[in-house]
């Protein structure tokens, strides 16, 4: 166990009376790292809480409530964060500059802080090691379905469990696709170990997903570990079997993520090798991932490879066009630059994209075959524009 | 008259028997600007058109067809250039070095140039000064209707003519959203002020627009003057109105290309000002004309401010959030970093935005009143989904 406790509850703030609101509290000695927005307009608690993980303090508690973005209320933002985290810190006994606030939904309507702090007392009394589930609940916005997942790891030939709940893009007037994630190990690990390894493993998951290119003044990714596995305490050497599952646990929830995007049908993974670097071979993998063309022709099971190049194309990053390949699932279509003659649409891609996973595999031909980048993105609906465009009728 | 003669016909590069090939002749003298796709795939006709403009050789005769892409077909592509300019410049008495081809339409099927140069003899017969709209239609892809027009302009006191004939976004499988676009005045004007000139106008009419973000391998911007209107040839000081009209026919036409883009049903023009340079307004009126969750609002008519914010934030470009406002229409919404509290969306807003043209404003905050960039899109409805996913059912 991670001696960590959850707690869940519907505090109001959502009008439809389902679960908005969660809290966990940390055993002494947790540590934490993460990643928030990239955005330069953030909600204020993405700098609240990048202020306490870069002040290195140890996290004590973590509360999330949905159904309002505490964004965009000018300064009331802040005051809703000050009135949250004092009352936390006077019921469970802990310091308020260790409180880790978040919260998804509308925005520009002010938070409602009251009927959360209104509901401590009910949390408190619930708070109970298991109740991921309901955190999880707890988070969605627009998410179809709670997404949480417990896995075991190993560090030094001890078991560790890391456990992750998280929210997708989800919409609802006024609001934004805000995705939230977050990770509980009970891995004994530095936080410098931690962050490192998070990190990486970000630019690999949470940085290498879409769905519609947006994103939002939200975002957050944390990951807390309480070091009650009693694993010894190891450098990075020793963590690379911790760190690979971490990554694939990360992965998981991205695709999960992904799968409940809004109107989405299908999952495509888009594969990028033989670029000058790996951040080029990103790059391209995005361009693909994000083109509207390559999205709608995903939806339409039409192995139209035109629309794939195109999104290389305009990627703008160096290529051997005339060592350049591409290949939907198992059937090469563009060898050297050209289309193979041998290439029949009917009897190989056709039939493949009318599956529900995708895989497109592009080489720029500037030599190496190992994948440089892999992003994962979801088809464009006629649902996403029904979801996004017709929600008011 | 601009002294340039036209001819257009159908040659059977398009299954449907629509006209697919139109021709250009130019007089002695005529001098040439022009734009080409930034993509790093272009089509090969876009490597010999660029070659020629560098050169600063004269061009004898433009050749468009429609219906094949010319791309993607390996060294087949420059055979079939050399075979059209060829025929071209021996018909016509022209040299094939000064004669530029576009093509449009299908990528990855060998261009049948024999198509073309059999119906030389036709276009000979054909050829005259009026002929746009032919010339226009024989460009089409998808498009729903040919995009045409002449204005009036003056340079030093004397009366000069403005064409353009231009093909929009349109798709068929597989193939690629091509833009080409010509434009034809008989103003005597030097090749260095007329490149200076339609590059200048390029930034603010065919770099400022977007339908899906997506960029063609044959992208094609192309002005030709012909010098016969018979004025003095002034320099740039001289030039201003003709720069200013051309402009302003250069906006229309990409806004008729937007109109007609698949599935659109509105226009929107995003206007940034208060930005730390023009390229940051231009980065951030993209982000915002290019979201996905924007563009789902504006076709379902919902002022969803809270979508144009996380544009603006993720386009990550310098801004005083204090001092950011944001209007739609002649509506207030976002004052000083804050939701207007008089801001009342059923009586403003919600009915502008069921208007077929929508205006939104958008100030970082860095100080100017001036609008630093101006973007035009449109809106992403169930249609462009079913034009691009469903085709082929």
């Amino acid at each position: 166990m991670t001696g960590i406790k959850f707690a869940a509850t519907a505090s109001g703030i959502k009008k439809n009376g389902n679960k908005d609101l969660m809290i966990a509290l940390f055993p002494e000695g947790t540590v934490m790292a993460g990643a928030f927005s990239t955005s330069y307009i953030v909600s204020p608690t993405i700098n609240w809480d990048r202020n306490i993980l870069q002040s290195g303090r140890a996290p004590e508690a973590l509360v999330v409530n949905s159904g309002n973005a505490n964004s965009f209320t000018g300064s009331h933002g802040y005051e809703a964060i000050q009135a949250t985290v004092s009352a936390v810190a006077d019921k469970f006994g802990l310091h308020k500059e260790r409180i880790i606030v978040s919260s998804t939904g509308v925005i520009g309507e002010k938070l409602p802080h009251e009927k959360i702090t209104a509901k401590l007392d009910e949390l408190s009394d619930n708070l109970a090691e298991g109740g991921l589930e309901n955190a999880a609940e707890a988070i969605m916005t627009t998410d179809t379905k709670p997404k949480y997942k417990t896995i075991k790891s190993e560090i030094a030939g001890q078991e560790v469990t890391i456990s992750a709940i998280a929210k997708g893009a989800g919409m609802a007037a006024p609001n934004l696709a805000t995705v939230l994630a977050y990770f509980f190990t009970d891995a004994k690990i530095s936080q410098d170990n931690l962050q490192k390894i998070f990190s990486d493993n970000i630019e690999e998951s949470f940085n290498s997903f879409t769905i519609d290119g947006d994103m939002s003044t939200n975002d957050t990714a944390l990951i807390f570990a309480s070091g009650t596995a009693g694993n010894d305490e190891v450098g990075l050497d020793g963590l690379g079997k911790f760190k690979q599952d971490l990554q694939e646990l990360m992965i998981t929830i991205c695709d999960t993520i992904v799968s409940d995007g809004e109107g989405v049908t299908k999952l495509a993974k888009i594969y990028v090798n033989g670029a000058e670097s790996k951040k080029s071979a990103k790059n391209v993998a995005m361009s693909i991932a994000n083109s509207p063309l390559v999205k709608t022709a995903l939806n339409g099971s039409d192995p139209n490879w035109g629309r794939i190049v195109m999104a290389v194309g305009k990627a703008r990053e160096k290529l051997d066009l005339t060592k350049f390949s591409l290949n939907i699932g198992e059937t090469n279509i563009v060898k050297n630059g050209e289309l193979n003659p041998g290439y029949d649409e009917k009897s190989s891609t056709a039939p493949y994209m009318q599956g529900k996973f995708v895989e497109i595999f592009v080489d720029l031909g500037l030599g190496g075959t190992e994948v440089q980048a892999t992003v994962t993105t979801s088809d464009l609906s006629k649902g996403y524009i029904e979801i996004n465009a017709d929600y008011r009728t």
